[in-house]
């Protein structure tokens, strides 16, 4: 099945340094140089985006002449499989109270998984699976790993970029009622179309490791504004999480960190005390299916036609992650 | 750092159709054919598990004399890195109930994913995370993907073996402390030498396919027999499985499902009207720490220095996945 990527309505970006985009153009799959609103092919034809970190983006060659957005038949995800894809849980206080628990940093990392089959392009149909009725979003800034995470890295505040090869907008779409009905996650997050990411990468360097704190991170639906937040409120920080993984497996180039949603979501959870009191009186299938019975009636979940806009940058564009607009579907 | 793998006390098969090992022989890692106690070295070079699964089994050449066991300097893992490991939680109606569960078939599969750098070979050293006091194994039989599954697939009981190369022993080791304290199961079952795989994959086949039911799953700690099962009482059938698997994400050759463990883990879970009251009376930090302190006076985890032995095979010993050996050691 081909990846469904939409029209490419990327607007022009304000960044000096040039991020790396995979397009769809004069019939063919390419990789990209983007710069304002333009893209330039790059020279040397590369599989996947593994190859290219491998590579160095520094020593991507651009070739021809730049060619406008306008002209790109389709952006397609700029992050390939096979890729690893490791996700934050939790992570924004806003999002934690949301989803029923405290807003303070927890003792723990909660860390899930994707199936990288999910990955779409930035202008993508997000499809419903059959008998999903709570499907909700998740804006999210990815990491895009650059050199290998081994149990010999001592990863810390100070190096932690060193290991990161680019930033990417990304969304961790999930079916509530499959992910929350069945406790473990890494279904109800995985289907086909759940993890769009683009449209391009901005290389890491120090302009963007000193203005990280301060990018922005926006999400609507059909022009309301659901979710925004400032990458400096996560909870567990890039460095420590990188850090922890390095403890427990192995990363490389080309796999993806998502760093948690901040709060904003459909989902609302109620608090930790009506939960306690539901697991009294009801055994948990019960529970499971009044919850999702109360959801269903909350019009935040999305419809479809439904219209997803999302923006990762700094307020002044010099550090731009573009922008993504995806469509719900059927299947 | 190298896969670690012990001594090569693989004991002889009785198997007529020869299996794939990957061994460290003479200094070199060397895939393999294995026959009753030897191995014979193949005539082409391969890297990983899915080069040779897209060439296919039936053409794998031997090149040379067969080389005895005991000349094996280290049974390495037959399932290789990079590859997607997915899982079945609460299989087998005996884990159900030791894990608070009821016992029958539950309205969905449980799914969840463990990290491919967690993969070691069939008699290595099982390290032990340091603060991890709830050290579990799990026997497993592990289906090896052979044919990509994807959305056009349709799976079901009469086909599902065409998109299986062969079966391999496996540990789903845990960290319950991790796995259960942090509530999404990704981490505590991910850390490396949490996946031990081998000795050998036995090509799916008539007759493995007739006998599969038939296959008997047994695993002894310290020469204690602790689970014992067959592969017929699995609750969702291999082909329920991978025809749900491919409705939602893409799988391909070199690919593992672990198909859940049967009853006998160290594991204890209060049945769910005991975890009822408990919720109303203890918050969830609370109620955590107190299971964790419970468990932990259950002699049943594993300490290091124990041994934990397990097989696969039919009772004629025609089908034989092999034996793994594994000690129990800190980091």
């Amino acid at each position: 099945m081909p990846v469904q990527s939409g029209r490419p309505d990327a607007p022009a970006t304000r960044m000096t340094r040039r991020a790396l985009a995979r397009v769809h153009l004069e019939g063919h799959d390419q990789w990209c140089l983007v710069s304002a609103a333009t893209v330039v092919p790059i020279a040397e034809s590369f599989g996947d985006l593994a190859e290219i970190l491998v590579t160095g983006f520094d020593r991507l060659e651009p070739a021809g002449e730049p060619v406008p957005f306008e002209r790109i038949d389709a952006w397609l995800p700029p992050v390939t499989a096979p890729c690893r894809i490791v996700c934050q849980g939790k992570n924004y206080a806003e999002h934690r109270v949301e989803t029923g628990s405290s807003p303070d940093k927890p003792p723990f990392n909660l860390l899930f998984s994707k199936a990288d089959s999910a990955l779409t392009g930035p202008y993508a149909t997000i499809r419903r699976p059959p008998g999903v009725r709570l499907l909700d979003y998740e804006i999210e800034l990815g990491l895009v790993i650059g050199e290998p995470i081994t149990a010999d890295c001592r990863i810390d505040a100070d190096n932690w970029h060193a290991y990161v090869a680019g930033l990417v907008l990304a969304n961790d779409v999930s079916a509530r009622d499959v992910q929350l009905g069945q406790g473990q996650w890494f279904k109800g997050k995985s289907y086909r179309t759940f993890c769009p990411v683009g449209p391009w990468i901005v290389p890491m360097d120090d302009a963007v490791r000193a203005a990280f704190d301060e990018l922005e991170l926006t999400l609507a639906v059909n022009g309301e504004r659901r979710q925004h937040a400032f990458a400096g409120q996560m909870l567990f920080k890039p460095w420590e999480t990188l850090a922890e993984i390095a403890t427990i497996m192995d990363l490389g180039p080309g796999d993806l960190l998502l760093t948690g949603t901040p709060g904003g979501v459909a989902l609302h959870v109620p608090p930790a005390w009506k939960q306690r009191l539901g697991a009294l009186l009801f055994d948990e299938a019960r529970r499971t299916q009044m919850f999702i019975e109360r959801q269903a009636r909350n019009p935040r979940y999305l419809k479809d036609g439904d219209v997803i806009e999302a923006t990762i940058r700094t307020a002044d564009g010099r550090i731009d992650l573009g922008m993504q607009r995806l469509v719900v579907g059927s299947q």
